[in-house]
Order: structure tokens, then C-alpha cells, then sequence
């Protein structure tokens, strides 16, 4: 089985926006089924499609299982049978042998941005950069497919 | 997008015994995924597994996704995610240039046989074989997504 150890992290918005950054990469992705056991989720970049059935996390770990489709067919997806969705700009940045994904989101989600990264293990150990803030890996509010249902803009009102 | 047309019929059982029919592989297959818009289907057999998302059919016409996927994937999907399954064997058949795939069930389906025929248009001229019997394109009950919640066992109870 296919694994996804993943910590996630809030972020110091002026710290952020001091950081000298990649090019972002818009990503649009939309869920076809979200339940208590696992998510279907189709995603498309300028340069890629992808299908991902992700399962329940337990701690930071989750099955996931990911494949690539064509762009098309990703687009269709989302358009035809998506039962929600956002969008957001991916900055990836390197930080002490450590590849960081930061998520802008856009839309109903502008003003969250999230830091994510990979692990090996639920064990290893690794540096944040200075940017990075409160840790909300396991916060269910933050998961992606619960911000296209209950979006950032929502807490506040 | 990918469209599949195609029509399905039942089968004259005494005449179907009389076929000299090739080697019919197991199929296993299981739905992620069935609701009134699309079914997502997982397919795995001795020798490749499918992940495939299924449209509304329209007549004979089904919009239709269909990626390969490992094996252990496939088995792991149908074993920790599928809502519903089932099995069967499968025969393919050539007869006047087109291919039948004749679907022996198993399990709570057996006794079922049905055969299909997957067509370049919905107007295209084909010939039956003489065991193909009453056509039941389009009759819900026969989906492979509703047999798997009320097999043909169940019918007759």
C-alpha cells in the first residue's frame, strides 16, 4: 500500500511574505465522494491530471493511492461530476534537505495558507523554516476536501 | 471524453452450454462509489486492474474514465474500500467481425449470464450470435453496479 506521511503547519503570513519564492503552480482540485472512510479526489495543474483515493489518517499517516490521468480527462472530471472544489497556488521550497509544500488558497479559502511536508516516517526528525507556525496536522478543518465544504471564509461568520 | 456504447442481452442457456467457448478469466470487481450520477468502479483479474468512472447511459451511451492500475493496488482498494462487489467470469467471443464478452456471475449472482457488445455508434448494424436472447440494454437491474447490492438471487426471494 501506498503511504502518505504528512505533517502540516500554519504559517507566519509577514514572515511568508519576506520569503523569496519559486513560481507558484496553480492547482484546481475537486472530490468525486468524501466520507468517513475515504476521499476520491481529482486534481489538474497546467501540467498535470491526477486521481487520488486517500483513507483514514491515522496520526500523520494515510493510504493514498494516486494515479496520473490526462489533463482532459481531469478537467471533465471536475466539471461533470466534482461534488465540490477549490483552487489554490503550490509554492514548493527546499529547506535543510526537506521539500516544503505551501498552499495559497484561493476563492472561498483566500487568507489560509498551508505548509505541508513529506516524511519518511512519523519519526524523523526535521528543521522548519522561520515562516512556518502552529502545527494543525490531524485538525479535520484544514483538510482540503473539508475546506471545499466549510471553506476558510465560513469560520468567520 | 471516453464514451462507451454498448448493448447487452440476455443468453439461451441450452444453446450457450453448446458453444466451443475459449478460456474465461475471473473478473473481481467492486464500487467505490454508486450514486444516481456515476459509479467508480475497481476491476482486477489474473492480469491487470482497472480503476473506472462511469457517467449517466443516455440510450446505449455511458461516458466512461477507465485507467490501469497495479494489482495490489486493486486488491487492496477492493479489499479496504469497496462498498459492494462481485464476480465472474468472463468469455470474449468473435462472431462477424464484432466482440461479444459474455459474463458468467458467480456467488449470488449465479445463474445470471449476460452478454454484451460494445458498438462504434448506436446505429451500427451487428449480427447475434444464435444464443444471444432478449435485449436488456438500459435495464438498471441488469448493471454490474446494481448486482452487486441486489443480486439476481435475490429476485426470485
Amino acid at each position: 500500500m501506498a503511504i502518505e506521511i504528512e505533517r502540516k503547519y500554519l504559517i507566519d503570513h509577514e514572515k511568508w511574505q519576506q520569503v523569496e519564492k519559486p513560481l507558484g503552480q496553480r492547482y484546481r482540485q475537486g472530490y468525486l465522494l468524501t466520507d468517513a472512510q475515504k476521499t476520491i479526489r481529482v486534481r489538474v495543474t497546467e501540467t498535470s491530471g491526477f486521481l487520488t483515493i486517500k483513507g483514514l489518517s491515522v496520526g500523520a499517516t494515510r493510504p493514498e493511492y494516486e494515479y496520473e490521468i490526462p489533463i482532459p480527462d481531469a478537467l471533465e472530471l471536475l466539471d461533470n461530476f466534482a461534488i465540490s472544489e477549490l483552487s489554490k497556488i503550490r509554492y514548493t521550497i527546499s529547506f535543510e534537505n526537506k521539500v516544503w509544500e505551501v498552499d495559497e488558497f484561493l476563492g472561498d479559502n483566500a487568507g489560509l495558507i498551508i505548509a505541508e511536508i513529506e516524511l519518511t516516517s512519523e519519526s524523523e526528525h526535521f528543521k522548519c523554516p522561520d515562516w512556518v507556525d502552529k502545527e494543525v496536522t490531524g485538525d479535520e478543518k484544514y483538510y482540503n476536501s473539508n475546506l471545499t465544504i466549510a471553506p476558510f471564509k465560513s469560520w468567520f461568520s
